[in-house]
């Protein structure tokens, strides 16, 4: 690069890592951090750490928590007879953020994809089931990516819970909303043709 | 938010105050730091204090250095007799990239702006004066962005540097390279007549 600063050139290079920044991004940003005071550097610093130092995992459904139990599962106020099973902590978040959903989550930290050798038994499944057994969970929304990967993983969970007496559901796959018929593909149309519902 | 982590939430809205990260990359970074190994995490939460902490500005050049005078000002193989002005500090890591440049550079820290109350004053320029005052600077390259404010910076610098004997050019302004005549604007067209050269 050639830049005229060795802090420059170290922190650019550590913000290129990260996702969606490229080379460009990172000067961008780091000659921002140049121009910021200190104090305000100091607390993006702090919390960048602070996250890594002090986020743990949810004993209970594996989403992420500040405590060993989140905040969602010790809510006296949610539904706890129903569960939405996604792939990722984060996608907690995106579920919460829509504001129309008061149950329970829990998280399988990825999906069955036998070419990437991951099988049941590397997901956060077997917890689930332990869940389930108890009889409070009586219904499991399957919020996983619409992927063949992820319809798998469907299809296995719900092969589980049924002996437990789950009801197993799957979230809806078709057009999105606001979208055009004429711009969408042929799976997602033929997904939203098999998923019709009355009117 | 409603996130399930004081934390995650802090981290999301100090990466949201960052330029071109909204609230979804910022959530996306915080969970990709999550994910990384401890070292790595600290590393980038150092790397932000560092620069802030670290770095100075070149006394001669005014662009950004680690220590008093900056590794271009201070670099005996580069032609002193030529000095690129530019805008930002951040300009200088851009021409250099290009790696096609062996002169000296000056930071204007700005340009002349009238309506936003900045005026010649305002700006890095006397000391320029008296850079080129000493006889040794030849030509200076006013490489600022081709709006009005540069325009009126350039013609402002033109005007103080000519009776001290430095040759004032001016970037070329017309199309890019592998641009297409069809899609340019009618001003970098008139500028590319304008600025027409004999072959």
């Amino acid at each position: 690069m050639g830049s005229p600063s060795a802090y420059l050139d170290a922190l650019i290079k550590e913000f290129s890592r990260l996702p969606g920044i490229g080379p460009k991004s990172a000067a961008r940003l780091a000659f921002h951090i140049l121009k910021q005071p200190l104090s305000e550097v100091e607390r993006l610093s702090k919390s960048i750490l602070a996250l890594k130092e002090n986020i743990t995992f949810c004993k209970i459904c594996g989403g992420i928590s500040d405590a060993g139990i989140c905040s969602i599962c010790s809510d006296g106020n949610r539904d706890k007879s129903t569960v939405c099973v996604v792939e990722d902590a984060r996608d907690i978040l995106t579920i919460e953020k829509c504001g129309g959903y008061r149950g329970q989550y829990h998280v399988l930290k990825g999906v069955i994809s036998p070419l990437d050798g991951i099988g049941p038994e590397e997901l956060n499944i077997s917890s689930f089931l332990r869940r389930c057994s108890d009889g409070q969970i009586r219904e499991a929304i399957i919020a996983v990516n619409p992927t063949i990967e992820g319809d798998a993983t469907t299809l296995y969970l719900a092969k589980e819970l049924k002996p437990l007496g789950v009801r197993v559901m799957r979230i809806a796959h078709g057009l999105p909303v606001g979208s055009n018929i004429e711009f969408a593909d042929a799976a997602t149309i033929v997904k939203s043709l098999e998923g019709r519902v009355e009117i």
